[in-house]
């Protein structure tokens, strides 16, 4: 017999079904005795009939979260909770559960939950709250949304490795990795390779992976491996072109998820709002709000500019493009008029930044006086430099924070609530 | 102006057109000089008059695979190779290539390649060949098939971390990492997460990510590194289950592959040939095959059950079950009747091992019997068995190597050339 999920036992009232999930609730009312079942779809009631002797006898032994398989008959009744239930007429104990839970899987009543760091350790227990059944296919729904934007405009997926001879980029804040008779890191960006595929001729490229940052963070935004998106695309005019497809991808991603979970969220429309780092820096200044980060912007200063944006525009996002040299690394392109400022810009969601994005410099030439401006030793930058050496289109592109999206559009806490098992310096397990 | 696509030429004759791509070939006649030009798409002929005297003299300067922007008038030209030419008006150099190329981007004639070591050391310059050009598209529309399975079908994409705090199942070829104070290793498979995922009630995953095995192996499938496919899925009756599904992920990543690249292959139909390894292992003998894997099938004998198999039902696929517990990790599902054997499959593809599946035990008590037989330390585990302590659905899942179906797929003699970026013992660049 089929199994029929439990949001489908509407298609079936008057017949016989078969059922399976974990016991959300056990109540004995002694000559009666009910169950609530919880499968990935819904939870229902499970009504036992003293005259099933052998289901009815078996009760008592159940203890919550085990897992069932139920055959009966499902009815309609109204004083069930969602107005269905399944009369049990057999029961198997797939999977008997240990009755000491060292969590509570039932939502907590009255505000505070369990402490989260207790929450992260039995995170499988934690998942199978109802108010969290949703965060991974929101995500996966996001994703998929993302992806239909790039398939239909001729992005092609490519996989980056995570293991590297030379740390990336800054060289701080790096994992080494003991390889073989020698030493690899992990990558702390796709960056260097999403441009090797310009190189490469592949001139439109999206890409999923782990991104490695051994940070000593401790906030609600940073973990130490996270899931990074990356686009990067060939013969774009400037970070403005960069900046349209994300709003494209963006779009599509959050209609995906309206359309497909449900959730009441609002599809932004294009063009998001943009604001040079200067213009929100006056900004933020008029409110009162300064920090000591010149060249960036603060997370308070993200806060109030989404606040400011939220009131004078009615978006979600904006983006604060011009970042100065000082703060962004030496292969951003620079502006013409101004050699100051780089053809860059950050995104900020309800108020946290969630992706970097800019147009790359190509010519080979302008890159290495970039790089020894910035006194890097532009020797172990050699093989990114090859890159270059051989006819290189020019590009552009982003990296995206999706737990960080997730995060805000659920408005949980923190990203590690948004992440199926997050990392960060403390936490390695489960 | 926009830039118009090579392969859209066609519907821009007579027109001014913009186009961008890299110099594929030069040639000078004197009165009158051709260029190719390559871009994603493909190759045309470039004409350049001497009446467009800046354009004219400044080809004399040009290098092969040097980055151009031309503006100029799409025409019809039967002697064209592919019958349209542009004749050329105005020239930008976007991007100069060095005149000395390390390794020829033009397809090699007379049959000897470069080296593949060399090749893969300038590996962006390997994957500007039109004959390369198409590995990644078939490789996104292979996932872009698979993912509509997925969706289709109730499953939720999940990542899993890279990053854990002990040796992943066996313990051995794991990459030991540098973390803060202390020690992580890096996931051989997402195996335990994907489990965890099931006792977490999300009832069906697929998931993507790079994984990591320290084998010092050199052979032609074998990576340090690799993009791996997984899913899971909880409520199945057996191994079967788990079959049909990748069934019907393959038949859906197939037909994408044709439909959307136009590749010439065949796309499987269901079911695919089943066959227990017991019975494998007798025809194998019956050609005069044997290895000394008793419990396993050796590469030649994959190869020849695959000849077997194709000359037999003339399908590429086979499916080879009831592995030996010998042959298997200590999760892996028993068969009732003949404990001996595992509820566990590979699938065989063109003559290589491309997935391995099984029922996995989500009984606790059997599940501690059957590592403490296999000689495991029951303590390392606890954290897995406490995915299985508070109740878990019976589950099986499957792991699939798509660089291996890559590979196969179009012919090529080495999963490396069908990675992006290949990972060996020797291998961290570029």
């Amino acid at each position: 017999m089929d199994r029929t999920l439990i949001k489908d036992l509407k298609n079936s009232i008057g017949s016989q079904v078969k059922i399976c999930g974990f016991i959300h609730a056990i109540r004995d009312q002694g000559g009666i005795k009910f169950l609530q079942l919880r499968d990935g779809s819904g939870i229902v009631q499970i009504v036992i009939l003293k005259s099933e002797k052998e289901v009815f006898d078996a009760v008592k032994d159940l203890s919550l979260e085990s897992v069932l398989e139920i055959h009966g008959l499902a009815k309609e009744e109204k004083q069930a909770p969602g107005g269905f239930e399944v009369q049990a007429m057999e029961m198997i104990v797939l999977s008997a559960a240990e009755p000491e839970l060292p969590i509570p899987v039932v939502e907590e009543k009255g505000g505070e939950e369990t402490e989260m760091t207790k929450r992260l350790d039995w995170r499988w227990l934690d998942l199978r709250k109802p108010s969290k059944s949703n965060i991974f296919p929101v995500w996966t729904a996001l994703e998929d949304g993302f992806r239909e934007y790039f398939l239909k405009n001729g992005f092609t997926q490519i996989y980056s490795p995570s293991l590297m001879n030379t740390a990336s980029e800054t060289g701080s804040d790096v994992f080494e990795v003991k390889y073989f008779e020698r030493k690899a890191y992990l990558a702390q960006s796709p960056q260097f390779y999403k441009q090797m595929a310009m190189s490469a001729g592949i001139e439109r490229v999206f890409m999923v992976g782990p991104v490695f940052r051994a940070e000593p963070s401790f906030t609600t935004r940073h973990l130490t491996e996270f899931t990074g998106w990356d686009f990067e695309a060939s013969y774009i005019n400037d970070h403005f072109d960069v900046m349209s497809m994300e709003e494209d991808m963006l779009i599509s991603g959050f209609k995906s998820v309206k359309e497909k979970i449900g959730l009441d969220i609002e599809v932004p429309s294009k063009p998001f709002p943009k604001i040079t780092l200067k213009e929100a820096k006056k900004l933020l200044a008029e409110k009162g709000v300064r920090s000591e980060k010149v060249h960036d912007l603060s997370p308070e200063e993200e806060r109030t500019l989404s606040e400011i944006i939220k009131e004078k525009e009615n978006s979600d996002f904006v983006f604060v493009t011009d970042y100065p040299i000082e703060a962004r690394p030496f292969y951003h392109m620079r502006h013409e008029n101004e050699p100051g400022l780089t053809k860059s810009f950050d995104l900020i969601y309800k108020g946290v930044e969630v992706t970097t994005g800019a147009q790359r410099e190509h010519r080979l030439g302008v890159l290495e006086k970039q790089a020894v401006e910035k006194g890097m030793d532009v020797a172990t930058l050699k093989d990114y430099m090859n890159f270059f050496r051989y006819g290189c289109p020019p590009h552009g592109g982003a990296g995206i924070g999706p737990a960080r999206i997730i995060m805000r559009m659920l408005e949980l806490p923190t990203v590690k609530e948004a992440t199926f098992l997050p990392r960060d310096v403390k936490r390695l397990t489960p």
